[in-house]
């Protein structure tokens, strides 16, 4: 079990990785939905915010969205990205956010842990995807994922309190943010309830295209 | 008149430009202020976000700190920043606490024009700097600013609040920020009450050292 734990995101140039939550994923996946102001509002900020990765092919790939799509540097950290994932930890808020909008065969062809007091049986998905449902911790749940994804990394897939939960608990080894050229003035902070004052960071790495920056950090503890 | 308007600060990855402000720069200055425990956390967490910059010999050299210094990718980001300014404009509150904080020589070097509702006769200090005191708003401080610039660049100092003002108002041209890999978890947000709506950003440039990632946006209204 030689891999690292990590997380990935988008974030906007103030500090948000999604729009305000005034809109449930139910509201925007229903027909009644796209005439809804307040969820047309909500999909155009997470399409500003999310701009640079949707045309990358890797992303089209990976939610078979048909051929082509961009190849340059941003392909290349999202293709990375998926690569040297062998697990997913999520929250389960993103897991029944995204059950609603996932895809038939869900976007993480590794299992995924779901954090959550919902006692359930695995749902095994095709495409390699299998959600395993855990009643005891954050621990466990990355316990039982590094365990699966063995020289592979972990990722923690979020929502932002999943992340921040792992990040306060000194359990993330390094994490890489793609800061959009975007101002999306209210929504979920990345770096809220953090407790800063026991992490400390270093610069590991920085990639810029012309739509965005990718920072990677190292973590730990002070 | 050819000169851009801009902004230029030191921000961390969580987005604030400056610690917490539960202590005022009297307090930090004054003899009791180093047994303070509230000072010697604003001390500490200003120290952390400004790491990068202390060491580099332009800013070593403009604060008349003595010989020797830096001289890497930030100095040179440090360096062409003071050179491109030809006035700079503030708001009452950064004059007020820089007047408690400064050298006797103004670490400006140009002409600043001061936004405030105090009268107050033009004040001149060694090395260059004058202050002069703008009691009819921030247009008609930029207005002197960019006047007194010529063809140089107009930078808009601070603090937080004077930025978001000339934000809102589309009267910045563009803007940089240096990101330091530190969480100060709480403090003086560089985007609070900007108008995210009304603002479109292109990113211009990305350059990293080991330490910081600087980062420059060029602004334009939507």
């Amino acid at each position: 079990m030689a891999g690292k734990v990590f997380f990935g995101v988008t974030m906007s140039l103030d500090g948000f990785i999604a729009p305000v939550a005034d809109v449930t994923v139910a509201e925007v996946f229903s027909p009644e939905g796209k005439d809804d102001p307040r969820v047309q509002t909500w999909l155009r900020k997470w399409g500003e915010l999310q701009a640079w990765l949707f045309p990358q092919r890797s992303f089209r790939e990976n939610l078979k969205l048909g051929e082509g799509g961009e190849e340059g540097l941003d392909d290349e950290v999202s293709r990375a990205t998926m690569e040297r994932i062998g697990a997913n930890v999520m929250g389960k808020r993103m897991f029944d956010g995204g059950e609603l909008a996932w895809p038939e065969e869900a976007p993480f062809h590794t299992p995924v842990y779901v954090v959550t007091h919902t006692e359930r049986e695995p749902w095994e998905r095709p495409g390699g995807t299998t959600f395993y449902f855990v009643n005891d911790g954050i621990e466990s749940a990355l316990f039982q994922a590094r365990e699966a994804a063995g020289d592979l990394d972990v990722r923690i897939s979020g929502g932002a309190e999943t992340i921040q939960q792992y990040l306060n608990a000194g359990l993330v080894d390094e994490f890489s943010i793609s800061l959009s050229p975007v101002l999306l003035g209210n929504g979920i902070r990345l770096f809220d309830h953090v407790d800063a004052d026991r992490i400390a960071l270093e610069q590991a790495r920085t990639d810029a295209s012309s739509q965005v920056t990718h920072l990677t950090y190292a973590v730990s503890k002070r």
